[in-house]
C-alpha cells in the first residue's frame, strides 16, 4: 500500500506550478506542523502561516502570495485546500477490489451487471436490478428489486438499498446506511391503533452524491423521495418520505427532516439541525449546529436556534428555570415602563 | 408490478358507496392535484377541497358531504384517510417472496420455522429459535438463540435480532434496525474503568408494531425492555433497557428514552423528542418536536421544551447570550417593582 | 441456559464474607422488590433499605452496616453494586459459540485468526486482517484489509469495521455499528459542488472498549481517530474524523463529537450532548443531557446547556416567544434602572 509519486506527477496532475526539486519523492499528506520529508502539506488559512518556518514537509501547496517567502519545495495553486482535496485520492488507502462477482454473492438472473464492476462476498441483489459498469459493492450489502445504480458507484458493507430506488453515477454509501426504508405513515385506526399507508414512491439520488453511515433515507408515500446533485450527508442523517434536497447542500452528522419538506441548493446544515415537516427552506441557507427550522425559509443567509452558551450546571439551571417565567417578566417589564 | 384493479372491486374491499362508473379501471395512487385517468385519489381535509374541481382523477375517495359536489365517480367514505392507508396495500410494489428457505441462509437445526414463510439469502437463524406462519425475513438479517416471532412479521434485509427477544404477529421492522442490544448498564471501577453489568433480561413486542430504520431497542437489565401491541416507531429510534412502552403510542424520528422511564397508551411523540430515565409519562400525552421530559407526567395533553422559534444566526446570538442573565434580569426586574 | 450456584461459590469469586446457609442454591438475579427463593439481589441505595424487610430474595448483596439488620443470607461486600455487575456475567445468557470458523464465512487466506475464535456465518474478513486469541465475530459482521482486533473481542451480528482499524483487546462492538467510516471532509467546489478529501487515517481503540448499537465512528482524514482505553459508548453515538476520547469516559445515547474535538479522561456524558469541531475537554467534565459545547472546558465540573423544564405546549410557546425579544427586554430594564 506504500505510495510514492515525484512532485512533478503531482504538480502535472494539480495542474500547479512547480517551485523547486521536481524529483523530490511524496509518500504522504500531512499537516504543517507533523509533516516530514516525504510528505506534501498545504498552507489553505493565512493564520498558519507561521508553521511554514519550520516546516520539514517534502513540498508544500500553497497561493503565489505565500510562496514567495518559501524556500522549500513547493506547488503554487489557486486553491490549496481544493488541491489537497484532490491529491487526497492518490493516497488513499481503501482497498481497491478487482472486479469480479463473489461466489457467495446471490445474483438474481434477472440483474443486469456492467462490467468492471465488483460485487463482494454475500451481497444480495434481487430481480431487475441495474448496476453501471465500474461500481464496487461490499460484502453483505443489499440492492432490491429493480434498483438501478449508474457508473462508478461505491457502496460500503451492510448497506442496504430497497427496492425501486434510482442511484446516479459516482456516489458513495456508507455502512449501515438504509435508502427506501417505508417513510412513517399511518392513519389514526381508534382502538385499533394505526392503519399502516404504504409507501409507494421511491428514492432518486442524482450524481455524485456522498452518504454517510448509519443514514436513513425513506421511500416516498406516493412520489419519490429525491437527492440532487452533488449533496454530501454525513452520518446519522434522517430525511424521511418526499424530502426533496437540492444540488450540492451539505447536512452534518445527525440532521432530522421531516416529511415533506424541500430543502434547496447550496445549503449547508450544521450538526443535529433539522426542519419540521411541509416546509421549504430556499437555497443558500445556512443553519447553525442544533437549529430547529419551524418555518418557511424564503431568504438566504444563516439562521439559528437551539444553541446557547454552555454554562456551569448550576447557574444554567438557575437561568433556565427563568425561562418558565418570560412571558410573565415581559409583562412585568410593561408595567413597570408605563408607570415610570 | 403493474396493479388494475375495478372501482368496484376497491368499493367492496373498503366497504364504501360507489358513485359513478363501477368499472372505471384504477391502476395507481395520487394527490388531487397530480392524479391522472387512473389513479384514485381522497380528500381527507376539507382546505383542500378546491382541488377536487379540475380534479383529473378516475376516482376519489371523500366524504358524503363533499360528494355531493364532485361530479366524477368517487367512493364515499366515513374516513378517507383511513381507505386511502387501506387500499395503498393493493399498490405496494415491495417484492413477495415465495415461501422458502434460501439455500444460503444459515438455519440452526433446532430452530422451527412455520410454513408459508419466506427466510431470505444469507439470513442466520441460531439455535431455538421459533418463527410463525407467513414470515418474510429479508436478505443479511440475524435472528439470535431462542427468539420467537409470531405470525405475518415482515423483517427488512441487515436487520440484527438478538437472542431471546420475543416478537408478537404482524411486526414490521426495518433495516439497520437492532433488537435486543445489551442496556448500557456499568457500574464504576475507580481507575479500572467500568464493571460491565451484564444484561439479563431480553425485548418483548407486541402484536401489529412497525420499527423503522436503524432504531436500537436495547435488552433489558434483569426484567425485559417491553414495547407494547401497535406501537409505531419512526427511524433512528433508541429505547434504553427496560423501558415500556404502552399501547398505540407512535413516536417519531430520533426519539430517545432513557432506561427505565415508562411511557403510556396512545402517546404521540414529535421528532427528537424524549425522556430522561427512570421516570413516568402517562397515557394519551403529546410531545412537541425537541420537547426532553425531566420529570413524572401525570396529566394527558401537550407538553413542549426545546423548541423555540429559528431567528437569522446574528439575531439568535444577542438573545442566547442574554440567557445567561434571566436570573439576574429577574431580580432586577423585582427590585425595580419593590421602588416603584 | 439455567444457571445454578451455590451461594459458597458466588462469595468466594466476589471474596464477600457470606452470612447464612453457604449452600443456598442461586439461580437467578433480581431486585429487592421482585426477587424470589433463588434469587441473589443487592442494596446499593441506602434509600431502598426499607426492601430488605419482606425482601423474598435467596440472598442478597450488602454492605456491613446494613447485613446487621438483615436475618436472611447475604453476601457482605463494600460494594455490592460492583458485586452485582460482577456475578451478573454469569447469569447471562448470550449464546457462546464454540471456537470455529463457519463454513459460510469468507476469510482472506492472508488474514491471520489466532485460537479459540469463532468467526460466525457469512462473516467477511479481507486481507491482512489479524484476529486475537478468544474473539467472537458473529454473523454477517465485516473486518476490512488490515484492521487488527486484540484479545477476547466481542463483536456482535452486522456489524462492520472498515479497513487500517485497530481495536485492543476485550472489546465489546454491538449491531448496526460502523467503525472507520469515512471522515465527512470536503473541499468547496464552486458550481461543481465538493471535491472528496479523501480520509486517510484509521481508527485506534483502546482496551476494554464497549460501544452500543447504531453507532458511527470515523477514520482519521490524516491522522487517527482514537478512542482510549475503558470507554464505554452507548447507541447512537456519532464520533467524527480525529476525535479523541480519552481513558474511562462515558457517553450516553445520541452523543455526537465532531471533528478534530478532543475528550479528557474519566467524563460522564448524557444523552444527547455533543460538542462542535476542533476544541478540547479536560479530563472530568460531566455534561448533562442535551448540553452542547461550544468552547474549551478548561476546569473540570458540570455543565449544561439545553435542558429547560418541560412545560404544557401553550405555556412554552409564550415564553419560547418571548426568547426573541430577550435583548431588548435587557436593554429596556437597564433603561428603567437608570431612570430610577
Amino acid at each position: 500500500m506504500n505510495r510514492d509519486y515525484s512532485l512533478s506527477e503531482i504538480a502535472t496532475y494539480l495542474e500547479a506550478e512547480l517551485r523547486g526539486n521536481s524529483e523530490a519523492r511524496i509518500t504522504g499528506l500531512s499537516s504543517l506542523s507533523s509533516a516530514t520529508g516525504g510528505d506534501l502539506s498545504f498552507l489553505s488559512n493565512a493564520k498558519y502561516v507561521d508553521q511554514l518556518t519550520n516546516c520539514q514537509a517534502g513540498a508544500v501547496m500553497l497561493v503565489a502570495e505565500q510562496a514567495s517567502n518559501y524556500a522549500g519545495n513547493c506547488l503554487v495553486l489557486d486553491n490549496p485546500y481544493a488541491g489537497y482535496a484532490k491529491i487526497s485520492a492518490w493516497f488513499d488507502t481503501a482497498p481497491e477490489h478487482s472486479p469480479e462477482v463473489h461466489p457467495s454473492a446471490v445474483v438474481d438472473t434477472t440483474a443486469v451487471i456492467a462490467g468492471d464492476t465488483y460485487i463482494g462476498p454475500n451481497v444480495v441483489i434481487e430481480a431487475g436490478v441495474r448496476i453501471g459498469a465500474g461500481c464496487s459493492l461490499a460484502a453483505n450489502s443489499f440492492v432490491g428489486a429493480r434498483s438501478a445504480l449508474g457508473e462508478g458507484c461505491s457502496i460500503g458493507p451492510n448497506v442496504t438499498i430497497y427496492h425501486d430506488v434510482v442511484i446516479g453515477s459516482h456516489v458513495r454509501i456508507h455502512s449501515g446506511t438504509v435508502i427506501g426504508s417505508d417513510g412513517f405513515g399511518f392513519a389514526p385506526a381508534g382502538s385499533d391503533g394505526w392503519h399502516k399507508i404504504h409507501q409507494l414512491g421511491g428514492v432518486e439520488i442524482g450524481n455524485k452524491v456522498e452518504i454517510g453511515a448509519c443514514c436513513a433515507i425513506d421511500r416516498g408515500a406516493i412520489d419519490d423521495t429525491i437527492i440532487g446533485d452533488n449533496v454530501i450527508l454525513d452520518n446519522h442523517i434522517h430525511l424521511a418520505h418526499n424530502v426533496i434536497v437540492g444540488d450540492n447542500t451539505a447536512m452534518a452528522a445527525g440532521v432530522i427532516i421531516a416529511g415533506s419538506s424541500t430543502i434547496g441548493r447550496n445549503c449547508t446544515f450544521a450538526g443535529a439541525s433539522g426542519a419540521i415537516g411541509h416546509l421549504s427552506i430556499c437555497d443558500n441557507v445556512h443553519l447553525t449546529v442544533c437549529t430547529l427550522v419551524t418555518k418557511n425559509i424564503t431568504e438566504p443567509g444563516s439562521y439559528s436556534s437551539g444553541m446557547i452558551p454552555t454554562a456551569p450546571s448550576l447557574a444554567w439551571k438557575k437561568n433556565a428555570l427563568r425561562f418558565g417565567q418570560l412571558d410573565v417578566m415581559a409583562r412585568r417589564l410593561k408595567t413597570l415602563e408605563k408607570k415610570s
